[in-house]
């Protein structure tokens, strides 16, 4: 335990503030985790925390900071004026916290006969990765491959739309190109989401390997997938609108892939 | 037409400006829409317009300025400071409109045999409000419930999460104790959504009349939704996270009914 840091000017706060740009992130190697639920699920996802900063004021699991510090993370103690600094918005619970980014790439997935995985290929808005990721643990896919990806994984938006999904969610960062080329070799049957898309997303029968790609709201989804070996469904849309938001598309299509495999055990 | 305005301080701009209040539009009885879709599904919809302010500078459909005049509505062209004082955020598509908010109640609502709606209850957040209209309009349902809201209807968090469905979805406000009559005089299935529900939502049969019952992500439902004639179900969790979105529950529900109901034609 370090004295308590009371000046917003610490060398050591202001590096951390810094996070709050992806510029900084990537140059650093390091990601900032607001709130007690996400750190919480981070720790439980074995991420490497490198600090913590925990307001003297209080926090609202107070078993957090000595959790973090079992696993060898720095507990620094800071008024409220100086979490305020490096909080996101108007909630920290009190305590927030330095990591090391989550790295995975294609290889290190665990191949399962039955998987589901999600690619999302260029989805620009942080906060629908972060929806995407929410809906993709809850029915319980995989894996989710970030294609072409429009921003850096752990923006603190996409961390707190996850609600602390994004670290125990295998993700994996890629081109389209790799992801095809990868699910591909490994026999997976891929559907693409698409508004002009041919088959009912219903039709398709969802058992083996299969990965259920989302493009972006505003454009779709690239040339690299189209192909003879890959359906284009659609989404049903019966109303005035012509476009669902990309995370409730996914919730749909991967709650229809559950419902299936449920129904054939 | 009336003569440009200009200035800020104009009393028919300060007025219309006030309408970002829900104060204001309880008192005025108008609410103001932003955005060429959103206006002209309003339009579509039959939503009666007291004026547009459209900017001199040029605006994304320059159809819509003669649509609404030809409809009644006064057109007055302002330059682009007084429209950003109006504007909701930084996005106006050049145009803001003045309205009279839509009122329907549940007498209104035309019975069908086949009938689908959903009820929300105490969702305080306009932005999921507007967003389960979105997914609501998708699945085709008939009708909207929204009971004991948090928050007007017509909040421009609400519209924009719409994405101007709003206007086209019949929407009824009232108490939960009225819905829930309502529901049962008319001989509608009563489905609850409940994270403890007994019954997983793909083992309900949803022909005939039913409603889906949709409670805020921080409280759930209310006791008023518990009774011998009521479904409570749930969606499978199978991650680590312990809620979804209520957009993302409504829309999952929404598209299961609607699933079993294309298959049974």
């Amino acid at each position: 335990m370090t004295d308590p840091i009371t000046s917003r000017n610490n060398p050591r706060i202001k590096l951390a503030a810094k996070l709050r740009d992806r510029r900084a992130r990537r140059e650093q190697q390091r990601i900032i985790i607001d709130g007690v639920r996400e750190i919480g699920r981070a720790l439980d996802a074995g991420v490497e925390f490198i600090e913590a900063f925990v307001c003297e004021a209080g926090i609202n699991d107070d078993q957090l900071p000595r959790r973090l510090a079992e696993k060898g993370c720095d507990i620094v103690v800071v008024n409220q004026s100086v979490l305020d600094k490096i909080a996101f918005g108007d909630r920290s619970d009190g305590i927030v916290a330095v990591a090391k980014p989550p790295q995975k790439d294609l290889n290190s997935l665990t191949l399962q006969d039955e998987m589901l995985v999600a690619v999302l290929e260029n989805v620009e808005k942080p906060g629908n990765i972060g929806a995407v990721l929410r809906s993709a643990d809850a029915a319980g896919l995989s894996a989710v491959i970030v294609a072409d990806a429009g921003t850096d994984l752990y923006n603190p938006n996409s961390i707190r739309a996850s609600a602390g999904t994004i670290f125990s969610m295998p993700i994996v960062a890629c081109s389209s190109e790799e992801a095809l080329s990868w699910l591909r070799q490994h026999g997976f049957n891929v559907v693409a989401t698409r508004v002009d898309g041919a088959v009912d997303y219903t039709s398709v029968s969802y058992s083996g390997r299969y990965a259920i790609v989302l493009g972006s709201e505003a454009d779709g989804l690239s040339d690299a997938w189209e192909g003879n070996d890959i359906t284009a469904v659609l989404l049903p849309m019966r109303g005035v609108g012509d476009s669902l938001n990309v995370s409730v598309t996914a919730a749909v299509l991967f709650y229809e892939a559950l419902r299936q495999r449920a129904s054939q055990r």
